[in-house]
């Protein structure tokens, strides 16, 4: 198969064919279902893929801890995965999902809590939908 | 500075402090700011970050072609960024943009126009939202 060819089929055939970076990863957005609100974005591996689909449950790939890991397991805050849709080359998956209390580990519904304003000297960030749903230290730390 | 204030001044501070990957990179979500929708997820270097604060226009950098990129450069399918957030560790940045025409190369308004269906013999896709607004032969074949 030429490279246009298998190019035409990733993009627009309907085979399930997830492009993997060269850490074995791809880009995963997740979204609250209900809202449309962006929640945030992770990895996922090929496993992680496999389980999300399987179970339904977000599953993903943490790069820092180089580890598996399902969405909400020391925390309760799980993600159910409404609908999953893929992107054009396959490399980044989309999941709307429902979640559980709050998709940051700081505490927030969104990993998203800080906007870019310009300013003298560089750009610097803000505060917006900062509130905290939990305290991590008494989820994380006990 | 010890690890642990440095990662509490990342998630907790109001420093842009953005969190390239080894290639040099963080993942860009891109999010239609009228609709909430989500558009397309790609790349940004720090110099296409400093473009698209400077210049209010998203900039990326391909990793395919590995070459830093206008979006719309070729199609005239501008995006103009009304705001962007930083997430929890500052390695991905989300623009809520008005979108010229259509955000994806193929032509439809978004690069997730495909879900993913539990099926015998594993996962397929199915179109979804996938009416094109432009034909990419003509746009970027011309």
């Amino acid at each position: 198969m030429s490279t246009s060819s298998s190019i035409d089929e990733r993009e627009e055939g309907l085979s399930f064919q997830p492009k993997f970076d060269a850490s074995g990863l791809l880009t995963c957005v997740a979204t609250d279902a209900a809202t449309g609100e962006l929640l945030m974005v992770a990895h996922m591996n090929e496993e992680a893929l496999r389980r999300t689909i399987d179970s339904g449950d977000a599953w993903y790939f943490s790069r820092s801890r180089n580890a598996l890991w399902r969405k909400g397991e020391t925390s309760g805050h799980v993600q159910r995965v409404i609908e999953m849709r893929m992107d054009c080359d396959q490399d980044a998956v989309w999941i709307k999902v429902e979640q559980r209390g709050a998709a940051c580990h700081t505490g927030r519904r969104s990993c998203f809590y800080r906007k870019v304003e310009a300013a003298e000297g560089g750009p610097r960030l803000a505060f917006v939908d900062a509130e905290r749903l939990f305290d991590p230290k008494a989820v994380y730390e006990k």
